[in-house]
Order: C-alpha cells, then sequence, then structure tokens
C-alpha cells in the first residue's frame, strides 16, 4: 500500500492531469500552485537521452509532474535532507525511480555531480524573498528556507542554471514579478536571454503575483515574447479554464 | 478658423478624451494608440511650477494630451524640423502657448534648455528599432527617424531622462515588450527603478505589442508592480471600454 512510504504527519496528494502522487507534509512542505504552473510551462525535452534538471526541488513536485511529459532523465536538486527524502520517497511510490535522481545538495556544487553544459532544460522555483536582517520570515525552517534567500540566492541559482545547460539549452522560472528587474539583470550576467514571459494574475482586474520566465543560453537578446497572462480564477472565485486544465487535466 | 495652422498635406485630428485638437499628416507624421496609452499611463504632476518634459516628441501628441491633465509646463523634444513645426502650431492652435514649449533639438543636448535634476516627468515614446543595417526602414524619412535608432538610441533617452529628472521623479515609456531586456538593463544604467509596468495586448489571447513603464529615479529597486494588462479589442473588433474611454472620454 502507498501508506508504507509515509512517515508521520504525512499524506498523499495527487495531482490528476499529470497522473502523479505526491508526499506532502503542511509542517514541513507542500506543493503550491507556482509548482503545478512552471511544469506547465516549461517546453520538456522528448529524447530520453536528454537531461532535466530541477533546482530547489523541495519535495520533488515539478520534477513529478514534468515525468509524465518527457523520456529524459529528470534530477531533482534539494538542499534540505527533510525534503529531499520526501522527495525520494515520492519518486519510489510513483516508481519512477529509473527516471528520477534525487541529489540531495547544495545547488552551488551540482556539477561535481551533472556535468558541465550538458543540461538540455533547467527549471527552478526559487526562494522568492531576498534575506534582509529585519524581514519576518517564516518561523518553519523549513517553509523558510524554501521562501528566503538563506541557503541560495537568484546569483547562485542563475550561475547554477548557466553552468549546467548546454548551448541553446533552455530554463524555466517562476518568479515574484516585483524582482523582475533583478531576474532581468541576473539573465543577463549569466548568458541566458529571456524568451518567453507569462504573467500569472489572481483574477483578470489584479496585478501579477507570479511570472514564469523561459530563457535561453546563449540566446539572443531582444526577442522576448509576452505571452497572454495566466488569470487563476474568474469573478466567482472558481479557477479558471486553463489553470483547471493544469490541475485537473480537462485541457491536457 | 483652424485651417489657418495648416500647410499642404496637413489635417486636424481630434482627440475628444483631452479636448485637444492636434495637426497631422500622412505625409509626415501621425501619432497612434501608443501615445494616447502613454498620456493616460503618465501620472502627470499637479503644481503648475513642476516641469514634464516629453522627450522624442514628434508631432506633440503626448505632450498635448496630457496639457489638460496638469497645470504643469509641459517641454517637448523634436529633432525633427518639420515635426517640431506641427506640433508648435498645434500647441497655438489649442491655445496653450503658455502652458507648453516645443524645443526643436536633439534631446542629447536637452540639459542646455532645461536644468539638470529639476524636471518632474519625463514622457517618452522613442524609436522602437535598433538600426541594424540590414533592418528594413520606412523610406519615408521622418517615419524612419520616429522609428529607428537613426537620431537618437535607447542609451541616449535614457541618458537625458536621468540627466533631466530630480530625485525621486517619475519617467513613462511606451516600448516593445521583445526589447524588455535592453530596457531593464538601461534603466539599471540609468538609475531608474522601475514601479509599475501595463503590457498592452491587441486582444485578450494575442501577445503582447507594447508596454508600458514608469521608472522612478533614484528608486529603490525589486518593487515593481505589473498591473492588469490592457486590452485593445475585443473578439469582435471593437475597442475594449478601457481604451474606448481613453480615445472618447467615456470613462474618463
Amino acid at each position: 500500500m502507498d501508506q508504507q512510504y509515509l512517515k508521520t504527519g504525512e499524506r498523499i496528494d495527487q495531482l490528476y492531469s499529470r497522473d502523479v502522487k505526491i508526499i506532502q507534509s503542511n509542517n514541513v512542505f507542500s506543493f503550491s500552485l507556482d509548482a503545478v504552473l512552471l511544469a506547465h510551462f516549461a517546453n520538456v525535452p522528448q529524447k530520453a537521452s536528454s537531461t532535466i534538471v530541477d533546482l530547489c526541488a523541495g519535495n520533488g513536485a515539478v520534477g513529478l509532474f514534468m515525468a509524465s511529459h518527457t523520456p529524459s532523465h529528470i534530477y531533482e536538486v534539494e538542499i534540505q535532507d527533510r525534503l529531499a527524502d520526501m522527495a525520494t520517497r515520492s519518486v519510489s511510490l510513483n516508481r519512477l525511480d529509473d527516471q528520477m535522481t534525487i541529489l540531495n545538495m547544495d545547488l552551488a556544487k551540482v556539477t561535481s555531480k551533472i556535468k558541465k553544459d550538458s543540461v538540455a532544460v533547467v527549471t527552478c522555483n526559487p526562494p522568492y524573498f531576498a534575506n534582509y536582517e529585519n524581514s519576518k520570515k517564516n518561523p518553519n525552517k523549513y517553509y523558510a528556507i524554501a521562501r528566503h534567500e538563506l541557503e541560495t540566492t537568484l546569483t547562485a541559482v542563475m550561475k547554477a542554471t548557466s553552468d549546467l545547460l548546454k548551448m541553446n539549452g533552455k530554463s524555466y522560472f517562476v518568479y515574484r514579478p516585483d524582482r523582475l528587474d533583478d531576474l532581468f539583470r541576473e539573465m543577463a550576467l549569466h548568458r541566458l536571454a529571456p524568451k518567453r514571459i507569462r504573467f500569472v494574475h489572481p483574477k483578470a482586474n489584479s496585478e501579477a503575483n507570479m511570472v514564469l520566465v523561459e530563457a535561453i543560453k546563449d540566446g539572443k537578446p531582444n526577442g522576448v515574447r509576452i505571452q497572454k497572462p495566466i488569470i487563476v480564477y474568474n469573478s466567482e472565485n472558481e479557477y479558471e479554464k486553463e489553470v483547471r486544465g493544469m490541475l485537473y487535466g480537462r485541457e491536457d
């Protein structure tokens, strides 16, 4: 039974659109919509010989969501032992041990495990908040590390991404729009040319609270396309059709 | 009569929402929607002692559109004699000679006429296209100069903007989204922190073809808000309500 994979306080959630189960825990980490959006936004390679790396993998959600859409090998890089352990068990729970590998390590050292300039696609849902000394952080350290730049920074994420990717390899990020200037600067500093952007608005009339970015290593500058926005909820607070499809598979 | 202000091939158009007349000519220059959007997007000062500068002013459309919404003095900087002449006559046609001044000059030298660090608001609808040698340009030189970086560059625009603005002064640009990386880089290089962005999509399902940006001189980084997108046309190819308001004043 699936329960054998669980530790205390954990549960199994399912993403129906991707037919995948994922071990979660409110005390440790649960994926949220950003992981679903990122997995959906990424164009995954269709060759078994290609490699995908998900940085800041948390409990493995993004990699698990992508697995059914690609034959490529997926590495999940996560620095927190507890989250990497959950990800490892989710991989086994889904019988994906041949396709997925969890690397419980600091992403700054990832090229000691995965060859430089070898990766087709990097995805990352990085910590959103700069680690200002006076910034309010979640008292739960798992969440604090996932959300604040305590263990890594945007610069480190971009460096690892650029190091890993082969020329014209693609990277996909979900991030906060208020740090768009940081994001553009760090991409430019790390040979990543933005190619495609979607902003995510909670409702049609509200400001964006997330941004999805595709960037190409050594791609040409000045060719970014701003696609139609993703609107999450309609005026009745129900998921809009596109997001419903991402969650429940009706459009997939 | 208004006709006395016209030269051969010119006509007078009216922007109803702002109750202003503007001298146009298909052979020389006619404003388009981007000028209306920029004037509407800009938060103009409400003090008579403040100064507004519109760079790359063309036939003066953006400044003329802003005039009824502010008591501040508006300078229009335009390098092309023929366009500056049209702008000058439009100012007289609207009896705005006391509020508006046309400067027929290169914006790179604008601080010889307007004091550095003195301006509250700068607006600019710069040429959108880099001057690549092989790029196709309009055979009409007036349009070619307005659209291609023949007489000025984004760098020169950003330098003039930053030189003119006082600390925490605001700048407003309308630009092409595919050059968003250039725009972010140049803003960062010229002490302009992006604060507010709206993307303009021709239709709800299409990619953005314009972007409106507000940036503050010496503003704090990482605080940009992505507001709800502007959708120009509905599925029946009629103007959406917000744009209709900008053009005809029904929402103004």
